[in-house]
């Protein structure tokens, strides 16, 4: 199901980004083009043809369903589901200079192929292109009074994203850290742009805020279950399933969810996560300490519970027509998912 | 004249301003707020209030004086004056990393004391305020199609912008550069935000595009003379009065307009510039050399052509009441100043 929504939005998805970064005011600086061509999966780094898919693009084809589902044509949305997407790299370019990461998708980073200070500015430019992309709803015929609701649901997701990414940066040299706070950070690192989607797409397709209320209750709880099943991955996944080494956030000591229930049940965990650094025998201790106080089932029993509300909600938004099947189609296989 | 335009207009754009801040969804994060702030100048690093003026604000202040001077009310236009002077903010935040700046109006930079990874997602978060606080023109009388004209002025700007940091920082590396794609850099990196300035100021008080696109070309123009200004300060400015120590940019090796000049008219100069490393002896050679080749004298006349071509297109736009004579004061003052 999930390939053939690909199918439907990507082709249509991929020219709409094209059109925006090609037209980017950038007369004089084409070599920067590339960097901006590069993280979306266009080019490698030397700007030819880059065979392979990088992003999954989630976020867009979460935005297109919505707009569908609310009763919209998914063609007048692609504005803002290139927006998302574009929104959605600079903030992974950015992410990726701060966790200071070598690679993303299993090529180089941008700020390791180009350095930090070209790495911080491409993510700027796609920032703007987001806008830039967002802004050619003006060219559909969608009410100027809608367009701007739509900027600011925008512009108020991305404080919030630098408000998580802030709490992310905290936690990690924090103590103590709260389930609750935890929750509150991957409210806005991951889920208030899943959140986004959702009610950007509904009030297109619909033009009702109410309803488009609904789908970003929808969209928030099932950010809030993604993140969480990536934490569970990032401990307990199958390296050949992920692509990453086994309990790779263990190594990291990442405070994914399972690691403060952990944390919290276990003093011996505690005096683990204090030593300045870990062995992999270490890492294989910590893992033993999250199973016997059963972490997984408890990482898993909250991811369960955040999409159950995520399901309800979607059922209050009373979504039509073959889309709503895609919608909930996709929720399970990001629930179930391995990778 | 310029301290009565402050007097006029600041008290009103800084309580904008911080109401943009204090509306920013950062619950939890507090201390992240501190981290904007800081840079606006509103507190210390230990969010103590800050007793001195940090920014000069000319950007909104011209922005304010183009609403009136298009005829309108410039009360109007806080939001947008609020969002050019974050936008302005942000764009310092990540381009003192990008230069590693210790310091920033006499303080130490953003980067200095949080560390970069906080220092990129402060800039972030004041590139997010600024489009939250261009939104509240959505709360104004403004037509909403005048307000999304506006909203692609700045997306523009945006993009405008990185292209010229881009251009910036590969200049340093870059053996020649041409004038012309001196100016092409300034273009995008000083005066693309002075030109939307003088832009948006115009269409929010007269929402009339041909109106609004002579003060355009007046801020492109007087964004240039800026930053040439900028250039000459940079080499012959007095310590006292700039604040920096003498010759500044020659000892970074800056490229800028007076040593391209130098560069072109000298093989000296460029077997100079060539050295890894200069002495201060070098920097006084370098000096020397370019009085030699007259480089000051020639800077002057570009600024001065450009001063001109901004009045004249101030002319052209046939500005209105005493906002007329504030923005020629402004321009004037920018011209001719010392610091």
């Amino acid at each position: 199901m999930t390939q053939q929504l690909a199918n439907r939005y990507l082709p249509a998805l991929d020219a709409t980004m094209r059109q925006v970064i090609a037209n980017a005011p950038l007369n004089g600086a084409e070599d920067f083009r590339v960097m901006l061509s590069y993280p979306l999966g266009w080019v490698d780094e030397n700007n030819q043809p880059y065979p392979h898919q990088t992003g999954k693009r989630i976020r867009p084809i979460l935005l297109l369903l919505s707009t569908e589902a609310a009763g919209g044509d998914w063609q007048s949305a692609l504005p803002a589901a290139a927006a998302v997407e574009l929104l959605h790299n600079f903030s992974l370019i950015h992410d990726d200079i701060q966790d200071d990461s070598d690679t993303r998708h299993g090529r180089p980073t941008v700020w390791k192929i180009w350095g930090r200070p070209n790495a911080i500015n491409a993510g700027d430019a796609l920032f703007a292109s987001a806008y830039a992309a967002l802004q050619g709803l003006a060219e559909t015929d969608l009410d100027p009074k809608t367009i701007l609701s739509i900027w600011a649901i925008f512009n108020r997701t991305n404080l919030e994203l630098t408000r998580g990414q802030h709490l992310d940066m905290r936690f990690e040299r924090q103590e103590t850290v709260t389930v609750e706070a935890y929750i509150s950070m991957i409210s806005g690192k991951s889920a208030a742009l899943v959140s986004a989607c959702a009610q950007i797409g509904a009030l297109i397709g619909s033009s009702d805020e109410a309803l488009a209320s609904h789908f970003a209750a929808f969209g928030r709880d099932l950010g809030i279950a993604f993140q969480i099943r990536d934490d569970i991955l990032g401990i307990w996944g199958e390296p050949e399933m992920t692509g990453k080494s086994a309990a790779t956030d263990i190594l990291s000591r990442k405070k994914s969810l399972p690691v403060l229930y952990g944390l919290a049940q276990s003093n011996e965990l505690g005096a683990l996560y204090r030593r300045p650094s870990f062995s992999n025998a270490d890492v294989d201790e910590v893992v033993e300490r999250l199973n016997a106080v059963q972490a997984q089932e408890y990482a898993i029993e909250q991811e369960t519970r955040y999409f159950q509300e995520a399901v309800q909600a979607l059922e209050d938004a009373n979504p039509q027509g073959k889309a709503s099947q895609g919608l909930i189609s996709l929720a399970e296989a990001l629930f179930q998912r391995n990778v």
